[in-house]
């Protein structure tokens, strides 16, 4: 840190009393020294760069002017992010390097955003080697600006619904591009308002009278000189939303619009020039595709968690409030045990997410290059588990950013805290990229296909291979009280409750279609794979606590975190745990000790953690939160930028409260 | 409803179905046809109102414009106020009647909303009765613009810590009030920025060197004519919010500022002209006026959420999307039992907070009217319910605004669709008036007495007299499993807990002060008072549903609702239930069959609950919540109205996109 402020003197105390090396920490958090000067030089070429301004506060803007700020803003961005592609800066890592401080320049998103996240990858995924010959360089260079057009007003999570028709015309040569109603209206792609000049649409296609299913077109949506929509486009913003207002998510109709042949995205199926439809290979790499987004979903929920803790856990030192004696001054509020119970979960929650995410990306790898070898077995598992780690994360990463907020009081609801861009990003994640609630009935699919195949005497692959020792007939099962314990009392509760799913699934199959009898079942289902992911987030905490290549200081504090992660866990869901392991009163009181005594050690080490996460102020843009801990003067400082604040007496005195307090007079 | 546009054919549908007279329903809900008539007569009023202009989007406006537009609605409102004031409109409960339609004015807060509900009750309970007689009329007329200036930057709920200081001269018979730190700034209160001329500013009093603790005083902050800020104040707004961006809320410093002996609030203490100090009487009764703010917080907390289920139930019927059956169209997803599972729960606990509030209301007359007779004895009860009611219907309702949020899918996340402003009224609530965790707390300290005095064998007063049935001793209690038995059960497992926690303090204070004794048993105490409030909310459904005064149709209505509240009760609290009720996993499984049963027919009734609560589509403010269902034809015409929709092309492409493509070409 380089901040040279004056520090506030709770915080200056409380540092000195870390009991470990924050920068050892800091060094073992990111994979080593060099990824943290990596890191830190990137940091400072962005607070540094004078054209950025990163000290306007946009929220006093309009929607028009924040836009306009955004384009801005963004286009400087992708200079920068080019030149350090050109250095050759961050290796292989590049994106996932540059993401946190990249992200703090438009704390709502960049209206460019899809680029390379959606729009480069697509046209590298779907285009033949010709298309991507022609196109990659484009979209590499930014010399055409592009988005991903899927989802449709009245369509998102069923993509086979889709309504927009792509009909080739073989007169022509071409495909005629049209929106039947308007719930075929494409729907909140980033950057489709005002932004992009291409996008790849996605549209059913028709050829020779014959439906073809769904399949990908790339159409330029604006003109290159004016960037006026092209004949028969309709095209602008969605409007005003909870947070993400800079990313200019658009809506996009069509009127019979025309593009060439060699427009439609053709490696997996083509038409040939007579109409003539030629389907060409399997879709099943993108299911590894959409797996790998959503390892960046689950690692994006870690990270934007960490943002939250760091600024509710620095403040409730800064912060004294309430007497816990009525003799004693007004304590820290992180003395205040309730306080503890809401911010020290949360940092165990960071960690956890963390290690789950690398953990799930490890097994990406694998998968991966299994499928390269034509070995798809663990695909399906693999999916299973990418589906209920998105839904899981997100939503706890969700609540536990909330409850930083409000651990913040009156304060935390101010934008300056910083909490409102987390929380939106995180809910966000909850709808996006495939919705939570379809996401876990995937994974629960999966994990009843998996209890049938345990039953009838198949193997199964490592992650649901606990189900293999569960026996629904021997009754509750024993309770272990450790870590481990806590782990195998989760899984057999799991599947415990897999194998009641699986049952009245098959009682209503007797009535009701097997579809009908599932979506029935379902409120039980979402319950088993939110279990099953409770379970692979603690066992991928304790495995990498286990990990013995950390220095022994911070192997101590993971272990306390992992103690703290575990009995939270338990505690949270000892609904479920206590209808399948035989756990009594005295052991509930046991936990409930562990608990305060987890709280009691974590808080010693809290202000390293957090401080080792080693977030710049710029980045964290949390008044609340900053290193120096000079919170009030943070606050007047951010309120004296308000547009309001410039001058003594608005013009609405003169023009309607002055007339109107005399009307009353 | 007036609306005559075309009716979303599945809507229509659907309530023709319904199996109960809705308007009825409606009756009964407002307590008689000439509330509805009241509540209607006003709607129109307001909606026919020209110059309120309510179909302006607020949300792309700068923060300055919205304060300005703010200011002009406000003025407009107040005179629409202070004419139905005065032609006798809505009688006793006037404020209750107008607050909703009112509230639709300016769905972020009005700049002069302190006016009514604090600075003038203020006056009131504070002033003496010559204070009273100058003051009051001024107040009444809106002569002069007040707030209530208690919260300071560094204090909050601890308001013995508050640092602004009131010095009495002798010499010149004034008060000195001064801010000798930042964190003594005055922070929050709503209207003090750039609206209000006046405050109630609370200070430490000191006189001829003594400190006589805090009192309140009357300051103009503002010049009558110019509006500018009077000699020694520093004023201005406290900066962008998460919401309630048109509250204005302000800092206030003083820098020695001046003002006559008079102007302290004298009810119950006052400065002689000499310096000397003399109290007149207890304060005993501002707990009645917290309690009664509280009473209103959680009501509103019903209505709120109300909003958020009409908009979610409306459109899970309009909305289809993936095929429950593949062989079948896709279904509207409130077929989907998730989708029934996220709603109609959150429907039955309108109807839960709702009887809790007016239950709780009848408590607080009961209580009142004690008081004025001298007796206090259930005060320290009301006290306790009042803030447990608020901290869990706060957090109940936000949660369940989430979750209908969240059910709407990507487009929940738009502003069009109304939850944002509903969401951030409601977290507001959480800490406003209240943080609630000290809520929580203090209504666990009252219990954990109650139980002491329990133990001693006195007799309890009515809401925890369930306290004296219950013995540590006699091991789990036994299971009954109808709605009354969901009671006793919730009511034995909080007993167990209490006394469970009471073992505990106790236990502590062999080594702790009995203050740190209770702040290390925090986290049992919080939940104990939840566990408390649950019960009382289950209680309040029950003995309501159970008044005979409905038509029968609606009473049917009502008791399904009830069980499906009371069964979702039990599960959400099943892991408490566990420790102390003797439920096998028979039980449990029985449990889960009645929610699946409860969800059916609810699912059948709940279009005509929403219609029923009757709120008319420019309150309700949403395009997936209209009346008449047209979802995506709303959303289109929201989406047009964003001032960057007007032109083809933004100027951000000609400043910067084009020149950025250009430079990559």
């Amino acid at each position: 840190m380089t901040e040279k402020s004056k520090l506030n003197q709770d915080l200056q105390d409380e540092r000195q009393r870390i009991p470990f090396n924050v920068e050892a920490f800091t060094n073992w958090y990111y994979g080593g020294e060099a990824n943290v000067k990596d890191k830190r030089y990137l940091e400072k070429l962005i607070i540094n760069d004078p054209e950025l301004k990163l000290d306007i506060d946009m929220s006093y803007m309009s929607h028009k002017e924040k836009y306009e700020e955004a384009v801005r803003r963004a286009t400087i961005a992708l200079k920068l992010f080019k030149k350090l592609q050109q250095d050759g800066f961050g290796g292989a890592d590049f994106v996932g390097k540059i993401l946190l401080p990249f992200s703090s320049i438009l704390k709502q998103g960049s209206p460019i955003s899809l680029q390379f996240s959606m729009f480069l990858p697509a046209l590298i995924k779907l285009g033949t080697p010709e298309q991507q010959a022609k196109w990659v360089p484009k979209a590499m260079n930014l010399s055409i600006i592009g988005t991903y057009a899927q989802t449709e007003m009245g369509h998102g999570t069923f993509i086979r619904g889709l309504e927009t028709i792509s009909t080739y015309d073989p007169q022509t040569k071409e495909f005629v591009i049209h929106s039947p109603t308007i719930t075929a209206y494409k729907w909140w792609p980033g950057g489709l308002g005002h932004t992009v000049n291409y996008a790849i649409v996605f549209a059913q296609l028709y050829s020779l009278g014959k439906h073809h299913g769904l399949h990908p077109f790339i159409v330029q949506l604006r003109e290159d000189e004016t960037h006026k929509p092209k004949r028969g486009i309709t095209i602008g913003e969605i409007g005003n939303k909870v947070g993400f207002n800079t990313v200019n998510n658009g809506f996009l109709g069509f009127d019979n619009v025309r593009i060439p042949l060699d427009q439609m995205l053709m490696k997996n199926a083509k038409i040939l020039e007579n109409g003539e439809f030629v389907k060409n290979q399997s879709s099943v790499l993108n299911y590894g595709t959409m797996t790998h987004v959503r390892v960046g979903i689950v690692r994006d929920m870690g990270t934007l968690l960490s943002k939250a803790v760091t600024i509710a856990m620095r403040y409730s030192i800064v912060r004294r409030q309430s007497p816990i004696d009525p003799k004693l001054p007004e304590p820290k509020i992180i003395d205040h045990v309730t306080q503890q119970m809401k911010i020290l979960p949360a940092i165990a929650k960071v960690f956890a997410i963390k290690f789950a995410a690398e953990n799930l990306m490890r097994m990406y790898l694998t998968v991966t290059s299994d499928i390269e070898r034509g070995d798809l077995e663990r695909l399906p598992e693999l999916h299973a588990l990418s589906c209920c780690l998105k839904a899981v994360s997100s939503t706890e990463a969700v609540h536990a950013v909330e409850v930083c907020r409000l651990a913040c009081g009156g304060h935390g609801f101010l934008t300056s805290a910083g909490f409102h861009d987390i929380y939106t990003n995180c809910t966000a994640a909850q709808t996006y990229e495939g919705e939570n609630t379809v996401m876990l009935l995937q994974t629960a699919r999966y994990l009843i296909k998996a209890w049938s195949q345990a039953l009838s005497g198949k193997t199964l692959p490592p992650t649901v291979k606990y189900l293999q020792n569960y026996k629904p007939s021997s009754g509750r099962s024993a309770w272990d009280s450790s870590v481990r314990g806590i782990l195998i009392a989760l899984q057999s509760t799991t599947a415990g409750k897999i194998a009641l799913a699986h049952k009245h699934i098959e009682a209503r199959k007797k009535t009701y279609s097997p579809e009908e009898a599932a979506n029935q079942t379902g409120v039980e289902l979402l319950r088993v794979a939110e279990l099953h992911c409770q379970s692979f987030l603690l066992q991928s905490t304790i495995e990498m606590v286990e990990k013995s290549n950390v220095p022994p200081q911070i192997a101590e504090v993971l272990r306390d975190i992992l103690e703290l992660y575990a009995v939270d866990l338990a505690i949270r869901f000892l609904g479920d745990l206590l209808q399948f392991v035989n756990i009594t009163s005295t052991d509930v009181e046991q936990l409930q000790q562990r608990m305060e005594t987890a709280l009691k050690t974590v808080r010693k080490s809290a202000l390293g953690i957090v401080d080792g996460f080693d977030i710049p102020d710029f980045v964290l843009s949390s008044t609340l939160g900053a290193y120096d801990g000079n919170v009030y003067e943070g606050l007047l400082e951010a309120a004296k930028k308000s547009p309001l604040n410039q001058e003594d007496v608005n013009q609405s005195f003169d023009l309607y409260l002055k007339p109107f307090i005399k009307s009353n007079l």
